[in-house]
């Protein structure tokens, strides 16, 4: 039999989504389960978007540019605008969801064994992409014990080395809810053109702030050239189903060395882009709407969590993630032992263990990610169902 | 300015795609161009599909299993039935267009600097996912003189190194019209079992056959383990922009680390899910239109190249191409000289020069690849201005 490739055997498997096969047979058992391992908000997508999908009849559903659609590129640029973008349809190109967006940027602008600077936690597929490019992640850490705060431009400093191309960060940041200021983008942005790096900066939560501003890397200025964004409707519209995104840069070569990868692929799926139209279309209430619903959650979850002993956590700025550090040795186990041991009237939960969010894996041992994607009353039964299990597990 | 990753300067641009900003022009001006380039069918998408569609409302457009829908990865293990599959929905896994099966096809089975074996001409965008995956193409040449029938035994076994991981196939193939017959793949499955290689056929084709009768990989005995099929919705229900693809095969190590690569990226897309779903459920009756419909444009084609002087051509057994050899040093410029120059009642055409098909640019270069995706009607017309075209190219 030939052997499937090293590469392929090295390639970590998705830590969210290796705790799946309990949480089935749990289901299979008749065990609800209260997810909160998951960025999948449970706000409905754009009733207008899916209404004018469905009347949409195009007869035969053919290839579009590989650019994506252009009305759906200019709707993107005008949207940025918001933000002070300062774009035109040609610095947006579609992408099939967030994560080609990151895998088209790692390919155009890393080679094998480029270095890419990310603070930690993060968004763990990050590690996924950069090994199917063949790019070094150098992690910088950031910790629980300062609510995760961007480190400092010195650190920074320090381990940048002549392999290193890029600094890539998540503002908001999943998995940590933490939101950088203009004051932090704009020295980090001295710091990429002192060393003429790439700024690689995914902005998919950057309409769910709750605390301070959210400054896109776009306005900042003169360093245009340095900058790619990474978007997506997923997390804004609740359409995550859709895989539509989208890279944004000004930098001509970057675009052009990305509209190679983007033909290989020939174009971006032509419903999702058809619903991300009509979601850009008109949706300021619903956008309003939703971030008024993640920030009362915010507050419940942030309550009840302080309220629990042994649990350090803080109230994030932004985003619908949060880390909590819990007074267990293993993090991974609790929430394996939670799916398959701990019930509480027929339910249990279900959380991402941090651990791998984090690069430098013996960090992060005892601390969860919890995502605040359920109504208020499911979240409080949730986290009342962490504080009882927590003591049960102490017992055990 | 940080520079871009010296791969993104090396990979090709589509060769395809190369001559749009001239195609783009001259409809600016005004002029109407039959488009015979590109595998974009004029069939509709099945109506019953895109209706199935429309009414299904989902409230939330989610995530989806990595895997695809469980539904549709039983769709496709049935289908796939009357090709003597002998599949379960365990061995589908539903990507984002044959596309993407290729690309982690060739990040789960070979590494960097792996060899793969393919005969050429082939599909152009190989060479893409090549070089994005850092495998390195052998390429096995077929001719026009002998109907680009498949190379020898022999001819493999003389370029199969310690190298080699892959024999890479299009069957039926793109972009020649060629089907390999039961025969040749059997000799072929002996010899991928002799060097223990793998067997990857690109079967998107598989409907349209008109001569001779279309064998799968998937049916032949004793090398499932060797075997991965690469399939899609696009061309046999006519729906390249939904984006919906499959990589098949029973090979553990396999499936264990393509699920890998698919969970990085999350899920295919939600709604062209849903019409592959609604495509799969009852298309006999459309699938054997369509195939009356690309037989008669085969003879109305190769009826017509026959009788233009200093033209090659054959008749192609399948698929919905056919490589013309044409009395011209450099196709390329040919076509480029359609597209800016020649016009017959305000019209021109596009065709893509077969060049680009080859691994070896030394080839392929005074030929055409033309693809039947125009009704008899406009292939008539579009066929007599390639011959008038001819002749007033000679005299310029």
């Amino acid at each position: 039999m030939p052997t499937t490739s090293n590469r392929g055997m090295q390639i970590g498997a998705s830590p969210i989504r290796s705790l799946l096969p309990y949480a089935r047979q749990a289901k299979n058992d008749g065990v609800h389960i209260y997810h909160l391992n998951i960025g999948q908000p449970d706000i409905e997508t754009p009733l207008a978007a899916r209404r004018y999908l469905a009347a949409d009849d195009e007869p035969i559903i053919g290839y579009g540019p590989s650019e994506g659609l252009p009305e759906l590129r200019t709707a993107i640029a005008d949207y940025y605008q918001k933000f002070d973008g300062g774009l035109t349809s040609e610095d947006v190109l579609v992408t099939t969801g967030a994560s080609e967006a990151i895998l088209f940027t790692m390919m155009s602008c890393l080679d094998h064994g480029s270095q890419v600077i990310i603070p930690e936690p993060f968004y763990a597929n990050y590690i996924g992409f950069s090994a199917m490019s063949g790019v070094d992640i150098v992690p910088i850490t950031s910790t629980i014990d300062t609510q995760f705060t961007l480190p400092t431009i010195e650190e920074f400093e320090q381990i940048i080395t002549d392999k290193t191309k890029a600094i890539f960060l998540c503002n908001p940041g999943n998995p940590t809810g933490q939101l950088y200021d203009k004051a932090q983008l704009q020295a980090l942005s001295d710091l990429v053109k002192k060393y003429d790096l790439f700024l690689i900066v995914d902005e998919v939560y950057k309409e769910f702030v709750y605390d301070g501003e959210f400054t896109s890397v776009l306005s900042l200025p003169q360093i245009e050239d340095h900058v790619i964004v990474i978007d997506s409707i997923s997390k804004v519209f609740s359409a995550c189903g859709a895989r539509v995104g989208c890279l944004i840069t000004k930098n001509a070569a970057v675009k052009s060395s990305v509209l190679k990868y983007a033909q290989l692929r020939l174009c971006p799926p032509f419903h999702g882009q058809k619903l991300a139209l009509a979601c850009y279309a008109g949706t300021d209430h619903y956008i309003q709407s939703a971030i008024q619903t993640y920030q009362k959650r915010r507050e419940i979850l942030f309550n009840a969590l302080s309220e629990i002993e042994g649990v350090t956590c803080y109230k994030p700025k932004a985003a619908f993630y949060n880390i909590a550090a819990l007074p267990v040795d293993d993090a991974e186990d609790f929430c394996r032992w939670l799916l398959t041991d701990f019930r509480v009237n027929k339910s249990t939960l279900m959380l991402a263990p941090a651990n791998g969010f984090y690069f430098n894996k013996s960090l992060g041992k005892s601390e969860v990610r919890i995502a605040y994607i359920l109504n208020k009353e499911d979240l409080t039964i949730a986290i009342d169902i962490l504080s009882k299990a927590l003591i049960a597990y102490k017992e055990k």
